[in-house]
Formats: C-alpha cells, structure tokens, sequence
C-alpha cells in the first residue's frame, strides 16, 4: 500500500436477487456512483439449509438446497466498511432465514483502469 | 475483529463440476449444516493447460483450455481451515492434472444475516 | 504460511470480454503456462456509471448500467504482483471508462491439487 494512501477493504455482500437493486442504491446513496463504479455482480447459488416439510418426507435432519443469489463485490475505504455493510443488510434483508451474507477482506492494492 | 472472536477464514476451493456434492458433504460432516449455511457456489471455468494429442497438432509447445468446474467459497474458522481443506480436497482429487485448487484468505469480519 | 515458503498474492482482474484473452495471453508471458494453470474465470456484470445520452433523457444526473465482464482470479508470487497486474492493465485497457478493476488480496495458504 502507498504511505499515506488510505486502507481499502474488499467488501462482498450475498443477497435474494430480487433485493439486489435496492442494495446496491443503499450503497450509492453513500458512496456516490463513483464509488460503485468498478462494482462486480456475480449470479450465484447460496448452499443453504432449508427447513420444513423435506426434513420429515426425507426422515433426515436437514436438507440442504441450492438457491439463487446476487453476490455483489466492492472496494470500500476501512472507515466506511462499516457503514456500508449495515445499508447494505438493511436492504437486503426480509426477515426470513438466508437473507444473505457478507465477507470483509484486506486489500492489498485496489485499483480501476 | 471484535475481541474474543475466533478469527476466520475464507476458504474458496475451485472442483470439478460433478465432484462438487461430494465435497459439499465432506465439508458438512465437519461443520454441520449450519456451517454451510451461506456457502456461496459459483459456476466458473478454470483456464488449464492441456496435454495431449492437441501439442502436437497445433505445434506448440502447450495448448490451454477452458474447462467447467464449480467454485465453493465459505467462511470457517481459523483453528479448522486445515481439516476442511483436506477434506475438501480427499472428496475433490480423481488423480487426473487439474482436479482443483484451494485459496484461504484472512477475513476482517464475516457474518450472516 | 509455511517457513520459507514465499508470499503469495490472490490477484483479481475484471476486464471487458473482448479482451480476456489478451489479459491470460499478457500473464502468460509472465508466468508461464503453469503459473496460468489453476487460474478462475468468471462471466460477471460490471455495475458502472454511463455518461451520455442517457443523463439527459431520464433526467437525473447520472445513469448506472450492467455491462457484462470478465472476472479472472490467480494466485501470483508477491514479488511478480506488480508486473502481472502492469501486464493485464495493458492488455486490457481500451481508453474507454470502465476498462477493468484490479483486486490484490493477501493469502494465507494456496494450492493446486
């Protein structure tokens, strides 16, 4: 990292497709569309538990299932990880089990071209 | 990382499409299925160098292929990273030149919600 | 990390489609096709501002588009970091806003199998 060349911080949100547009607009509300730029959209699937009728009709404990998800990638100054990532749960999430996930990781160097 | 939190990992290991249950398995008999919970699963292609027949007819001294295979990326704690590897990697290996790949990552924060 | 093993770097480069086979050619010539071996390449969306045309119609003052990419991810020597990423910049680089991304992350352990 360059001296006095703030951290950065690679941030990667998993959400429900459907609320997929209404995070990434909680993030440029703070980080302005600059800031989204350089942002990756991944088509996934979430490997989830899922709980209900499955686990009687298949006499196991668990069943687990694959679900779509929309995994969202960005580089975020260290001081606005936090918030980012709070906007970004409070868009995705409906109150239902698997809503999404988010990983922080260290970034060594970040850069758009 | 909050104090007193067990550092974690992110685990992303990179198999061949048809092996990729079986290590989802391996990996679940280890942490459970709230351990998977999460999981992220992406279709992508891995860029390999093929030997065989291919060297000769184009005259060059290797030719690269792009082949399917199935990227699984989790969060595990630090203490466990080495076991889930492993295991990952015994449920992925067929012996055959490009079975997989493994990459663990520091995490600064993980969390689902 | 292993004693005396050298460091290594997860490097990630997002780039227009077009030019993905430039950007694996340009690293290439650095590491070798065994160095490429390994390497994941993911169909992506970038998620960028658009200028033009658009800012006028709808009226606001900008305008975010999905635009599809290439997301390609390899693990590299820390020392080799600067100049695979020199290399897939040019090659990828057309003049034109959102050419790409560079991502360099740290890793704790990396392997092939």
């Amino acid at each position: 990292m360059s001296p006095g060349r703030p951290a950065w911080r690679q941030v990667t949100v998993v959400v429900r497709p459907f609320r997929a547009e209404a995070v990434l607009q909680a993030i440029t509300d703070k980080l302005g569309p600059e800031g989204l730029s350089g942002c990756v959209v991944r088509e996934v699937k979430g490997y989830s538990r899922q709980k209900g009728y499955l686990d009687r009709y298949l006499g196991g404990e668990y069943s687990m299932a694959f679900l779509p998800k929309v995994e969202i990638s960005l580089a975020v100054p260290a001081d606005w990880v936090d918030e980012v990532s709070e906007r970004a749960v409070r868009a995705a999430r409906t109150g239902r089990i698997g809503d999404g996930k988010v990983f922080v990781v260290p970034t060594i160097w970040e850069g758009e071209f």
